[in-house]
């Protein structure tokens, strides 16, 4: 063996010198790369992972584990470890308090709970990885490739930990004709059709990514539902998905269309109160949870944007949230009950529905619902101050949603890393406190259950997931998909902590190169910010795609799908009144909150136009007015976003020709977009403000009519 | 040098006892692997393919020869030929006749005309790859790559090869949205949203394998075509895959909708007659060519199926095609013009409705259209009989149009090699004669242009090609568009040498697995005729999506869309009288042909209910009654499909474990839908002859209704 792994070596460095088609990536690997070390390092990981001792007869589970090292291993030293039956020196030891010896087993292994791992040097020469369950060895199998992956040396990792959340939960809202509504990396990676008989090989590795950040649920469907995800053959598909990702720590879950037995003719009504209605979903309940034994629970949008709910019929939402999990509560199964919600006929301010509806319904929902609550009150704006309820329905588990997709943020196209977004919600305070507390809680505190007693907690992301080579799109919406992830595991984490460990597993440990991405990554979401929507504003792109910037659009049915229901410019100025004077949305904030933003000279310069309608000569802390702060935010973002693709450029040195080329057109095309935003933004509220660009301020490359006249059909994610 | 490459050489020798997962592929390297060779076989390549000589200063086509080499050897041997000034033993040498020294120039090259080459050993241990043009050197490139990948020792590469037609091309049924009409491998492989900034890798794969078999043009989207094509956006997005192409030898076509200028409100006609209408084409062929100098030209599906065309403002197909044919013929662009057409008003059997609406026409077409009819007059079923055009119309140039994707034999599920079913087609006898040949001409003679002087030929294939990994939705989709290549090239090649060129390439060469995998692929395609439409049916598959049985059919809207239309069974019999005692369809034929097709006794079974309407006492040659002939056939396509499925287990030790289990997956699942397709026939005849099953036949699984039941919402490839 010995000799074999010289060659090896030799191979490995070989492998540096051929042809540049040959080293290059096409992304399929995400962070899992375990690409080939060198030196020392390499030495080091050969001498700490010679052997894998695992118990006997190990579990689809513990063998998923074996295998990940296994494939580390081999691809970062060019040797594989080899199976033990005992621990010596250069072995991994995986093993629950059952199958580890005394010697071995690290202490306090109980608190680790169902899902948490140790890894900890027990012997001289012995990594030892703990937990009370496989999935928590597989979990921790992934945590030491992740350290080493980051440069860790393999006798220095020592690592406890435990998920913060219970649900960590990407939502797919993929289609069952294949489509994926906001989706931009290509069509659902679920093959309907094919399954249940053909079950692709990427659907392990879509298991393997996500059990390497501790995703532990998949809802398969769109929430924008059909009736037929709940007929016999697609439960068969799911029970089929479900089968792959088992052994991975990922149960499935269903969005469920509320009409369905009304639909499918199976009852005459889908008044939740009905009993038949209720008895259906008992037995539709039972016939999933015959083939899927461990089926999650039913993700539900009711009564929104055109979907069919208890409304229908006078119930509450509690009404219809409750039916539903007493259909799956015998068998362990939860309710994810979105609040996303406004009415066509409703004229209260759009940010204040989701609240007036939900809010007085704490306390009346079943114990196994949690109501699912977007970031922001809107709709997963470049920027929205957080969801005021959040910290407002004490008796209630809330669930955060967050949109991985970039459905606003450009695409797949722009570079924008939502580490920070992220961070920046969970990290509000709300204000709000826990039953006995002093301090408030922040929205990360909230979801933790600070509030709520028991175990239901949980955070959903909309995938970005799809067939596309890179699963994201591009390279580097790979990182959205990680941050959310690894944020669902512990929402207090560092987003730039996140992006440094997913940069250096997915692109360079090279100290300066890293760096560089890492504040590249950092910068980029503020730049869009900067570009489409700075200073609050909100909801002015275009109808339908959601591409590119409408800030004029006024005609269409509703009038909280019009841009200028939003920004509400005109000669006198701009920006939405949420205070007292205005719609009041700020009343539903905690007391706090709620004053610190009612006047705009304490409310953060980044919310200033979601909160305050403000006349355009209004003096800004920079010393500018209004109009020209808002000219130089949108300059500011066409220099940031052309200065990520100067910054990358220099980064050519450290990344594969053909990632480096992938990122570096994209960042062609954000830079210009960037700039289209920018001039038909600044041209649109020139024109209505009636004000001469700001000294300095270049004019906009076309005329106003020229950025109207711009159509975009077939753009993607639009169903 | 020497100790890498024996370096080299245990590398590879190492790869093959890496963990399977390593060595698995993935279906995406086509034909095109390159795997390590051993042995002896390794050290001839090597010998042979030390060094490449070339032009100086090579154009991006011979680059791309040049690199295909390079990449063939590098995977073969582990060491890629170097570049070489001069030619010594180990040589190749490329060259044209203005670049090679005599020495080195074989003889006739002139012969070789604009894309042909040669390649012939021209001094001891030089080979030389000789043609008049770059792309005759790429094609000679790849010629010897599959030389050696078929096991030719490189010494004996010793061919000439000359493509008998002109327009190699595929037909892309590929929608702006990214859909594909009739698609079975994942959604276009244009990201017509991200073009013309983003140019996927993909792209240049794409082209180096029609490369590879001589394809010479793609029409990028689908016959049933969108106005914005032939927009500004569009036109970008087209030059920069032009651009791509280019260097591959491959010419970039578009799909026109007639009514185009029309529908972008820039005329307010499409009458082909009207000055301003040719005139608009005249501009919009300018504007295109400006961008795309080497633009095909236009495939236009006219007054078909709901299509718009010149027979809105009655005027011929010709008067439409010379329009457009005017309008790119100052550019060398040309017009295909396809005759699949039948008319909603149109009483007559359909199979005779594109002969009666063109064969008049003859002789009316401008000398730059190409008139396209598809193999059969129905629509690219399992088996037809070829179309009567071929060889009625002396005066135009016919090109021929396969189906390559599977929509009527199975989706990408089924196995069913199709070179039989194109060779079939090639090889029939039309009974028509060239102007001063005794003999009769096949299909194949009259598309190689026979009848029609001049230099326009060719063959289109409906593309099976998508954004799936395997590119075809399954590997042996794959031998599908190899073999419409290597036939477009040589229309009388021979299947069965066709598939086992594929198969050594892409799965083995060991010559008795190689033999086993011939001999499946050859019986695939019989095997899905009996299971599906055995002795001449024809079009009793399920509505729209046209999948699965369903000859019970009878309510829709046309006739001609209902299968009882196509096999009229009742009690007195079953089939379609196409003699002059029914529809008479028989007489498009010549004479020879209609009268041994006039007969029962003389119609070759396999189309027996094609032309014939017949009792179901009728007596078979094999002694049985129509109805129990019937009945063995359909049983015996079920024994084909599971015998397909057991010869397939048998090669599991020659074909890497991924490639095995999913091709295996898919078999299981034609074995299945072989069964019901019997079952769900078989049981409906039944109904409508009244007669009992006949002895030994097994009754079907289920009763008809529970076949007349089944639905398949959100089948793949319907619109």
């Amino acid at each position: 063996m010995k000799s074999w792994s010289k060659l090896l070596g030799a191979v490995l460095a070989l492998a540096l010198l051929a042809p540049a088609w040959a080293q290059e990536e096409d992304g399929y690997d995400l962070w899992l790369r375990y690409r080939p070390l060198a030196g020392a390092e390499r030495a080091a990981v050969l001498r700490h992972a010679r052997t894998l001792v695992a118990p006997a007869a190990p579990s689809p589970t513990v063998q998923a584990a074996l295998d990940e090292l296994r494939r580390g291993v081999q691809g970062m030293t060019g040797r594989a470890p080899t199976a033990a039956g005992r621990a010596a020196a250069g072995a991994i030891v995986l093993g629950t308090p059952a199958s580890l010896p005394a010697a071995l087993r690290p202490s306090a292994l109980a608190a680790l709970g169902r899902e948490g791992y140790v890894i900890r040097r027990m012997a001289p020469g012995v990594t030892v990885i703990a937990a009370n369950t496989d999935t928590g060895l597989l979990y921790g199998a992934f945590a030491w490739l992740r350290a080493v992956g980051t440069g860790v040396a393999p006798d220095r990792i020592d690592e406890r930990a435990v998920p913060k959340l219970q649900l960590r939960v990407l939502n797919h809202w993929d289609n069952l004709d294949r489509t994926v509504e906001r989706g931009y990396a290509g069509e659902s990676i679920w093959d309907w059709w094919a399954l249940p008989d053909v079950r692709e090989r990427r659907y392990v590795d879509y298991a393997r990514a996500n059990a390497s950040l501790g995703i532990n649920g998949a809802v398969l469907n769109n929430v924008n539902a059909k009736p037929e995800i709940l007929t016999a053959p697609w439960i068969a598909k799911t029970a089929a998905l479900a089968d792959v990702l088992r052994p991975y720590g990922i149960r499935v879950y269903l969005s469920a269309r509320f009409s369905t037995p009304l639909e499918l003719q199976e009852t005459d009504t889908a008044d939740p109160l009905a009993p038949e209605v209720a008895a259906w979903w008992r037995r539709k309940a039972d016939e999933i949870y015959r083939a899927i034994p461990d089926f999650g629970g039913f993700l539900v949008k009711a009564n929104s944007e055109g979907q069919p709910g208890p409304q229908d019929y006078r119930r509450s939402h509690a009404d219809g949230a409750n039916m539903l999990a007493a259909a799956v509560a015998p068998h362990g199964g939860v309710v994810m009950w979105r609040a996303f919600v406004y009415a066509a006929e409703n004229p209260v301010d759009r940010a204040r529905q989701a609240y007036d509806e939900f809010q007085p319904l704490d306390g009346k929902f079943a114990p196994n619902v949690l109501v699912q609550v977007k970031n922001g009150p809107i709709d997963f704006q470049p920027r929205e101050p957080f969801h005021p309820l959040f910290g407002a329905m004490p008796k209630t588990p809330l669930m955060l949603e967050f949109q991985i997709t970039k459905e606003y943020l450009g695409y797949a196209t722009h570079l924008a890393y939502l580490g920070p977004l992220f961070e920046e919600t969970l990290r509000s305070e709300t204000g709000r406190k826990a039953a006995q507390a002093a301090a408030g809680l922040t929205v990360a505190q909230v979801i933790e259950g600070a509030q709520v007693p028991g175990p239901l907690t949980g955070m959903a992301g909309v995938a970005n997931i799809g067939s596309a080579r890179t699963w994201s799109g591009s390279h580097f919406d790979q990182a959205n998909w990680y941050a959310f992830g690894r944020l669902a595991w512990d929402p207090q984490a560092s987003s730039r902590a996140i992006a440094r460990e997913w940069a250096a597993q997915t692109f360079t440990r090279v100290p300066r190169a890293l760096d560089d991405i890492v504040a590249l990554m950092m910068d980029s979401r503020e730049a869009v910010v900067n570009y489409m929507t700075p200073l609050g504003l909100h909801h002015i792109m275009g109808t339908g795609h959601h591409h590119g910037p409408a800030p004029w659009v006024a005609d269409l049915a509703r009038p909280e799908w019009n841009p200028v229901y939003y920004h509400k410019a005109d000669r006198g100025g701009i920006g939405f009144d949420r205070t007292s004077t205005g719609s009041n949305a700020l009343a539903q904030y905690a007391p706090g909150v709620a004053q610190r933003y009612a006047d705009p000279r304490t409310t953060p310069e980044t919310l200033l136009l979601w909160f305050h309608r403000l006349p355009w000569d209004h003096p800004m802390p920079s010393g500018r007015t209004l109009w020209a702060e808002l000219a130089a935010r949108y300059d500011l973002g066409v220099t940031q976003a052309r200065g990520l693709r100067t910054r990358w450029a220099a980064l050519a040195p450290f990344v594969d020709v053909r990632r480096h080329a992938e990122v570096a057109a994209r960042l062609d095309v954000q830079a210009a977009e960037a700039q289209w935003w920018r001039d038909a933004c600044l041209a649109y509220f020139q024109s209505v403000s009636g004000l001469p660009l700001p000294p300095g301020v270049r004019p906009p490359a076309q005329p106003l009519e020229y950025y109207k006249a711009l159509r975009f059909p077939y753009a993607p994610g639009h169903g």
